[in-house]
Parts: structure tokens; sequence; C-alpha cells
């Protein structure tokens, strides 16, 4: 188990375009700076799909902007498609993730591609990736969705899903992400897919997990990566993006909660937990009616809990 | 690992004791029917304390008749003291698990009474027990609360916590449980602490952990002491109990989610899920407008999951 983790807030692309309501600039960039400045050192600021169909993340390119003036941050956004990858190269993008549904019928819905033609754009992206001149290369991922089962198809196939990462990588990305769309993931299933995953394309091309928390076992699922050697996890202020009609039940796993359990198994993070918590208001204010989701927010930490004692200087 | 986990359902003692609400009698024994037919083998169906101070709990004695007749169910009960421990083998309880606070502050406070005090108590209880005939003969747990911290003192010093254990076995505990009363463990800690103190009194004197969900953190602390060896998880139906000004937040884990994850891991618990999701209606009859927790509750189980997978005979 590593002692240093990486956290990526993904709030200000999933959370948001998870929700009806469409964040300001001035509040989207307000949000990616106080959590900077909490030590949060790669934030998912936005996503490039067409404003027509994500009118939330219309602004990413000025959002790229505004975070690539942060120092020591990793400006990372989502890209559906080669399209994509040539609005977020232009933008200046650090690092850019596609999501390949391990599901097919999945991957038919969302994005209207084959397995096959999936892998074919994941080519075309890693080729404009390694024509960018070395000093504005962004880092490319993929994140292999629907890893740990799907709405439509239930589990999916490890066998199929090892296969699908080796075509990642042989495509040309530089490392993945498994994903847990769903919130279906359990701890031990999350121990063995890591491993197959990891064994298949190599254990340095497997770093990072993407968990729900739908049935509430987000935190768990968490403990189990940490013991096969995830170094970094997404999460999203507040929980953000969580579905209205199942209360705290379908977003992403929550910022805070994330960083205080860490913190209290003594990982370090890099993140002040009490700044971090501060930068909740941002969300609450220009956010007005939106459920704001977190144990340790409504809770509290501690009596002797020191909100810094994971601070140490990280990565 | 242990592939077979007892889930011991507390919610009619450490639930109802904590809501204003006083749950009928006929409520209680149908909950309690519910549950065991869903495969739940121990309930902690109540606790003997003064009736003047917990009227939710004035009708324990009855409650434990009733739940005795029901075939290999497992009857617990709480005791605060030697009065308590008489009233409970009058009753018939098959086991009776006293607190003692490892936090000398929050014992003074709770119980009125110092260590040396409590491990007299303890002491007095287990030659109590020792009399009975043997076909009578309850069970004694200790259960160390604030293990894992306390609101007043804040952390509790190990060495402390492993000298109040040994001391509990000397006076005749027949085993411990580890109780997080006030939400404070994580994972680290979970493994840590439940190591430490079996090495001191014996592998086989502490299989429990009492779990509370306060930071989030519940289920991530049983994937810990799943690791650990414990194979009996306290847990409450609804998450009953949880506070009323922090949503979710402070109540005991909520066995529906526990009944969820240990399932899907593939870890044997004997228990019905969907029988025991259906349970939840009781409580939502007989305790009009309490909140009822549950993330598995609220976003149903994932496509292919079988509610009945891990139902083989147990223990």
């Amino acid at each position: 188990m590593s002692n240093a983790i990486t956290i990526s807030e993904v709030g200000p692309r999933d959370g948001l375009q998870s929700i009806d309501q469409i964040m300001p600039l001035a509040a989207k960039k307000a949000w990616i700076a106080a959590e900077a400045a909490a030590g949060v050192s790669e934030i998912e600021v936005g996503s490039f799909v067409p404003p027509s169909l994500l009118p939330q993340m219309a602004d990413t390119a000025e959002v790229v902007a505004f975070a690539k003036t942060i120092p020591d941050l990793d400006v990372a956004v989502l890209v559906p498609n080669f399209k994509g990858a040539e609005r977020a190269i232009a933008a200046g993008a650090d690092k850019i993730s596609i999501p390949f549904s391990m599901s097919e019928t999945h991957s038919l819905n969302n994005l209207r591609k084959t397995h096959e033609q999936m892998i074919e754009e994941i080519k075309a992206v890693a080729d404009l990736v390694a024509r960018q001149p070395e000093a504005s290369r962004p880092y490319f991922e993929v994140g292999l969705s629907t890893a740990f089962g799907c709405t439509m198809e239930g589990p999916i196939a490890t066998e199929q899903i090892v296969r699908l990462a080796e075509q990642s990588i042989a495509a040309g990305a530089q490392e993945l992400c498994l994903s847990d769309t769903t919130g279906y993931a359990n701890p031990a299933q999350v121990r063995d897919l890591v491993k197959r995953v990891k064994s298949a394309v190599g254990d340095d091309k497997l770093n990072s997990l993407h968990l729900h928390n739908t049935r509430g076992l987000g935190l768990a699922n968490v403990v189990a990566g940490l013991e096969v050697g995830i170094t970094t996890f997404d999460a999203s202020l507040c929980g953000l993006g969580g579905c209205p009609f199942a209360p705290g039940a379908s977003g992403n796993i929550v910022t805070e909660d994330l960083v205080f359990m860490l913190s209290a198994m003594g990982v370090e993070t890099g993140i002040d937990l009490d700044a971090l918590l501060q930068t909740r208001t941002i969300l609450a204010e220009a956010l007005p009616g939106e459920p704001l989701y977190g144990f340790t927010a409504d809770a509290g930490v501690p009596l002797g809990f020191e909100s810094t004692q994971n601070l140490k200087a990280h990565g």
C-alpha cells in the first residue's frame, strides 16, 4: 500500500454535468482555485462535449485556461472522442481522459460506437497526442467505464475487460483507470479486477479508480484499492451529482470523506481537510438548492484529529 | 478472512433507544420475527435499564420471552450493570453484553463508575452467570466502548485498551467486542487495534465489532475488520438511530448495506437480502416520520445480483 495518494477532484466535470443548474464561470474558477489552495493536485475541470448536449460544460476551454494559471495543478479533462481531444489539446489540458465502456451495449447507447470503433478512436487520439510538441503534449488516459457491471448488461466478464484493457494500451493509451460507473463494485471485486488488469497490462499502467457510492460501498472499495496498489482516486466535492431520487445514493464518493479517511489512516494526501471543507460554501452559494452530501461535513472531525496531519509535501 | 460472517442486528436495542418514539411491543415482535425469517441469526432485542431512563426498553423481558420462541435465534440483550444482568437472566436471554467504556471520563458520565468499579461489576456479573445452571447459562460478552476515541477524551491509548481488555477477560468475560461508539474509527486503526487486543487476550476472545457510520467509514471499517479475523458485525436495520441533526450520520451501519456488501463479496451471511429489505416496511409503519436510511434500499441491487447467493446454511 502506498503511503501517498493522489485525489483527483472530478466535481467540476462529473458533478456539474450530472445536475441541471449551470454553474457560472466565475464560481467554477473560485471552486478550482480554492481546492488547489487546499492542496488538491489534480482536478478534472470539465469535458469537451458538444454544448448542445451538455450546456453545463460549454465554457470548458475558458476553465482550462484559468486552471492552467494555477501552479502545480494537473488540469484534466474528459473527451468523448477525437474531436473532443482536438479541443482539449487546443485548450492546453495537461491530461485527457476518454471513457471506454466495457459494456458494448452501454458503449453503443452512450457514444454510438462498438468496441472495435472505440479502439480505433483511442488509436486516433493517441496518434494526435503523440504528434504534439513534447512541451505541450498531454497525458492520455483511457477510463474503462462500467468495468464493475452495467445497468443494461449486468456483470461484464473479466476476460473481456482484460482484453479491452490490453487493446487500449496497444492502441496508445498511456494509462488506464477502472471506473465503477454504476456503483456496482464491491471490495472483493475491486481487489480481483485491479490485480487481473495490472498483471495483464503492467503494474504501472493502472493506478487509478473512479468509484461511486451508489450502494454506500465507495470508501470500502477505496480500502480494497489501496491494498492492491491503487494510488489515485477520483472523488467529488460534496458528492456533487448524487441522484435527487435517491439522496446521497448515486454520486461520486465525497472528496471530504475520502480525505478524512485517508488522513485518519495516516496516508498522505497533501490536502488540508479544514480548507477543503471550507470550499463547500462556494458550491452552496453558486448552486442554490442543490443537495450537498458529506458525512464528515455533517459530523465534524473527531476530537484530537489534526486537519493538517498528512499535509507533508506530496508526490 | 472468514467466509461465513454473523450479522448481529442491534436495531431493536441501539436503534430504538436512540429515538424518541416508543415502538409498540407487537411491532417489535413482528420486526424480530421477520428478520429471523430472513436469516438473521443473532438479534440484540433490548436492554435491561431502568424504564425511567429508557421507556423505549420497558418491555424488554416480554420481547426476550417472544424472541426465545424463534428456533435457532440467539437472543442478546444489553445490561448496564449487575442488576440488569439479574433481570436478563430471569428473562432467559441467550447472551448478555455489558458496555465498558475505555474512556474513564465517559464511563463516569455514562454509568457513574470508574474503570476499577467497572471491573468489579464485570466480575460480579461473571460470577452470577457462572452460578446459573448450564442449560440456561447465558453467554457473557463485554463491549469495549469508545475504543476508537471519545468525544470527551479524544484518542484512547492502545495500552490502556489492551490492559482493560485483559482485565475484563481475567474478571470472567467470555468474549469481547470493540465498539466505535463515537464513529471515530478508521480502517488502519481497526486493523491495528483488533490485532493488538487479539494478541493480548487470545484470538478467540475478540470476534466482534460494533461500528458506526458517523463519518461514512462504517463499511470501510468492516472490510478492515474482515481482514483481521472479525467474524461478527453489529448493524441496525434502516440504520435506525441516526442523528436527526446530521441525516444518515450518527447511527449504526445499515444492516441491509452490510448484507449487500458481504453477499456481493461472496461472503456467506445466511441472510436473504430481498427478505431483509422487505422488513423495512415494519419500521416504516411502526415509526411514522422516523428517518430510515440505506443506500441499497434507495438504489436497488445491481442487475444480475442474486439475493440468495450467499444463503447457504451458516454457522
